[in-house]
């Protein structure tokens, strides 16, 4: 039995508004259950020093959570002058999965920086964060063809992602802040959402596990990630 | 004729919505037109060290504006490792405030941290921030006296903030983004509720300015903290 | 009666020794009795980027204390590797009182950077450097015109500093350090010689204050910025 | 065809010098072909505050890389003032993938800091120190043995890592620079010598990658840990 | 012939002003020619971890430039959040020549923090420093003994410093700024004033030096020192 | 007697590999007994700014230990954020020793990067560092030549380092850290292998020390740096 009364293969309720930022260029505002993720896109008319003159375009992602997004009060990245490691991690990995679905040679020399930022968090903060990540950065393209600046989104797939994990011996998909500080193991999945694998993080809390148990949570991601892949479309009009 | 159509000594419209974040002990989510500001208050059992064994409490605040609340992009104050001029300024100014209506013997050694994090900036959010963050902190010692912690709220006197400013020749109460980046002048007034002052911030931007234009910004802002009370009275149901 | 015998509308001592410094392009060496502040203005063939090709120059400002200007020593910024949130505050204040009385067309694409080093500090470093501030910039201006370099010095104003505050209930001018801490409001006031308002920054120490208080301090600040003026202009040679 | 001539399913030339390290409790002088790794174990009579008093200790360890171990000079992390990113995840994944075979109650209130710096650098430099870490710590507490101060290894389980990527269509074991660089896909298994899961981070480098590839690397790198885990407990001469 | 018409074993006329600084427990201000020093001692009741419960007390010592202290204006160092190589050299150079004159265990568990504030520069600013901090900290001492905290000053030697260098081919004796930046060689000496040595560096700038070189600038430096000597002895009333 | 039984003019065991890294344009490995440091010398073919189209190159120097080099473990650098004092004392001194026996102008606009890293400690690392940085540089001065970029070795001396120090009353030569931890002087002499003086220094750890007994040490330096040339020279095949 979930604490949240769940069954195991059931995602929380999940709730994608785009455009809630009027200032960004593509924007979204996702909720998974009581995990709530600020996702904006925002399109710089240059790139980084490595791509200048090669016509290909960046994405790039930062992540960063409110102090109080959480149970007790976390100290300010900011006021502290360094970003944790666990935030650099998050922010790579949002980064690489959108890049795994563009087609950076389709947007022109542009650069375009997804922040996610945890306005309240209850586990599952960097899976919500890909899966806004996405619909923003698709809204911001898709101002882009709007303007006229480029002939159409240049997007190869779509990726939403998903946790799992194995908690009191069962495997169960998209773990809350209970469920997850409690897992025998634990595993990001970030898929397209026809299947294939962009990345894939299962880490042992306590005790290594098996492969089997790895492949059962591999199934559970693979049915979440095509739900929010659903949900993702349906935010889009797409 | 300002651009928003308001007239000289019209707020913009202003929401205020208490515990807006579940995992805080207090929490304001206010709104002065497109400026959104989520305050939020952090009880904990400590007090900074020349505090110990004193008796006393401790308020502070912390600001931040998401990368994106702005029209462009601002660089996350986390990832270059510093925060700026302009942000420690306003969270001194915060805290500094709240501590003024604050009776600091009235709650034990404990420090509460209001922070006021900037989802969407349009002009005027330290004003704004300071309004929710009264509302925060009120909520924050209600919760202690309803967990029998203390026995009343510890606030001797209520504050709010606007700004005013000189915009084409005339005083405006409460400038947004656009008459903010072409006033003459530009000031911040945090007063009481019943019109003593806290602390008043007049700048010139580009010409010195009259005492006679200070006496009408003034006044102005003495009307408009007197409404902005009224709004957080109703939003703390009193 | 104040600590230091003084009425209520004296200033402290006040001494002003242009070119102290024989490196720099301008100099003062600027005393409110005890409080002893270095200023020196350093002319730059550069401006910030977002001034190139403006045909501006630009005027800033630096603030420092040597680690025992004051009672017990401080830490030095240098070795925590940041200044404190109060140094970032006073030299922003500094820069925006200088280049408000500054013909920013006047002098050409360079850079003049305000250099105050609280030598010793006895109460109101921050209004004794915009004081002598004044006089190095001045004498700077006055070194590219004797250069060749500008017609005529680019001021449109003269600009002076004083704090103001309530000791004992009494309003009085030009606090000391024993003043300043026990101040119950306390008001910078950044006037022109003639009068008008560039800044003002009014705080209540513990208690509100009320608008009769205020009034009385401005009028105050704006008889003790007049004698300043006087001095500084006998300083220049006016 | 591999650059280096190796089949598919062959490690580098791998070799291990337990006790490289005169000073240290324990060390690794690690090789996976041209990548060397000196990993050292280092013993403290303390643990972090967080487990003060709770009879466990703890196990962390730190990454870093010559500046010239590259073939291009990196600069050198302690002159930026910052670590990068990559060097945070990678010394988090060795850490956990360390404690996840040590039983923490075993050896007392002890910290146990495990650097792995990189002195050449062909590929694989993260899994090269996770496997070389592990003999380094066995080292260590094998010695805390020795001295008497605890019974017996308190280790549950052997740790050795391996990667596997796609490079030209070929699922392949143990990548070099070469390959790594050309991957299509690239995954790093921590993995117990008995075939359960530490760790696992999958990454497509440009396009998605599927299932049945993800279990092809699987079984590639299971074979190699346990080859891994030959070298490690000859090594250790168990 | 020396620019400044000084002859081979000239110094600079030196003044010394002790007590220049009314907050702290020792200062002097010292003066070789146009290099402007200000140093004070700050006695402090308290030692660094390292010395707790062993009786002896700690001497240290920090050094800084003013930004427009030299002919073009440097970065300052608090700002840019780092001192530079050179300045961490310089006080360190300050501080181990200080501990070697004093009696550790003469005063207690104090720490005594001698700052070095360079007001003007014009070459042997570190020389300067040193014997100015000398007077400084001897004053300090003598406070404490003043204050019938400690029974004598713990000093079991006399230290001063001064530079000497090649300079068109021939030693000389303290150079000032135009000498130092074509000095040939340049050789820094902290001696004791009957001749023992502290700490020498000599560097070649352009070639390296003879030995018969090296002797004739310790020749010219003890004779300096000694001279030095006296002007300390004169300023403290010894 | 000394610890390790060596007479008093005697050095440890020396051991030089040039070409260890095989990414590097030069390296050496050097040994003065149980000190190891690894010196890699890293070509670019650009100069820092103050150097652009002067037609000189520049040779510069980086400095570290590895954290368990030493018998205590050392924070790691990077992960403070900071170099300490003493490491840019010491890669600034590696730097001025190799430049003063380069030929600037005869390497065309290049930058050589010397990095020293050690390994394992044992005193003296700063003197092993030098000595096998100039090898390092050698090889990668003879790798331009051979590489037709330059026509010579554009080396005008050659450099070695050794440290004396006055231990129980006697001078001896190149200090392991036993002896340095204990010593009454110690002094670091860069020489070049004909007896010339590029760098001194000399610090007394208790007492000052005598004239005679610093000449006693040079004299030591100059016979253990004669020998340290040779052992150079038959590393590079000279």
């Amino acid at each position: 039995m979930r604490p949240s009364g769940r069954t195991a293969s059931q995602l929380r309720t999940v709730e994608m508004e785009p455009g809630y930022a009027i200032n960004a260029e593509g924007s979204c505002f996702v909720k998974f259950g009581n995990t709530h993720v600020l996702c904006t896109a925002s399109v710089e008319e240059r790139v980084p020093p490595f791509l200048r003159n090669t016509g290909k375009g960046w994405v790039t992602a930062e992540y960063g959570m409110l102090p109080r997004s959480t149970n007790s009060r976390m100290g300010r990245e900011a006021a502290r002058g360094k970003q944790q490691g666990r935030t650099v991690e998050i922010q790579r990995l949002i980064g690489r999965s959108l890049r795994a679905v563009v087609d950076m040679e389709g947007f022109g020399e542009r650069q375009i920086t997804v922040d996610c930022d945890v306005i309240q968090a209850d586990g599952g903060t960097r899976t919500a964060s890909i899966t806004g990540a996405y619909v923003a950065l698709y809204q911001a393209f898709q101002k882009l063809v709007d303007d006229g600046k480029i002939l159409e989104v240049p997007m190869k797939g779509q990726v939403a992602a998903v946790s799992c994990g194995i908690y009191e011996g069962q495997p169960v998909l998209d773990l809350d802040y209970k469920e997850d500080s409690n897992a025998q193991a634990d595993a990001n999945f970030v898929l397209t959402t026809d299947g294939r694998i962009i990345e894939i993080q299962g880490t042992a809390e306590e005790d290594p596990f098996t492969e089997e148990q790895f492949a059962a949570l591999f199934s559970l991601a693979k049915s979440g990630v095509k739900e929010l892949g659903k949900k993702q479309r349906e935010a889009l009009g797409l």
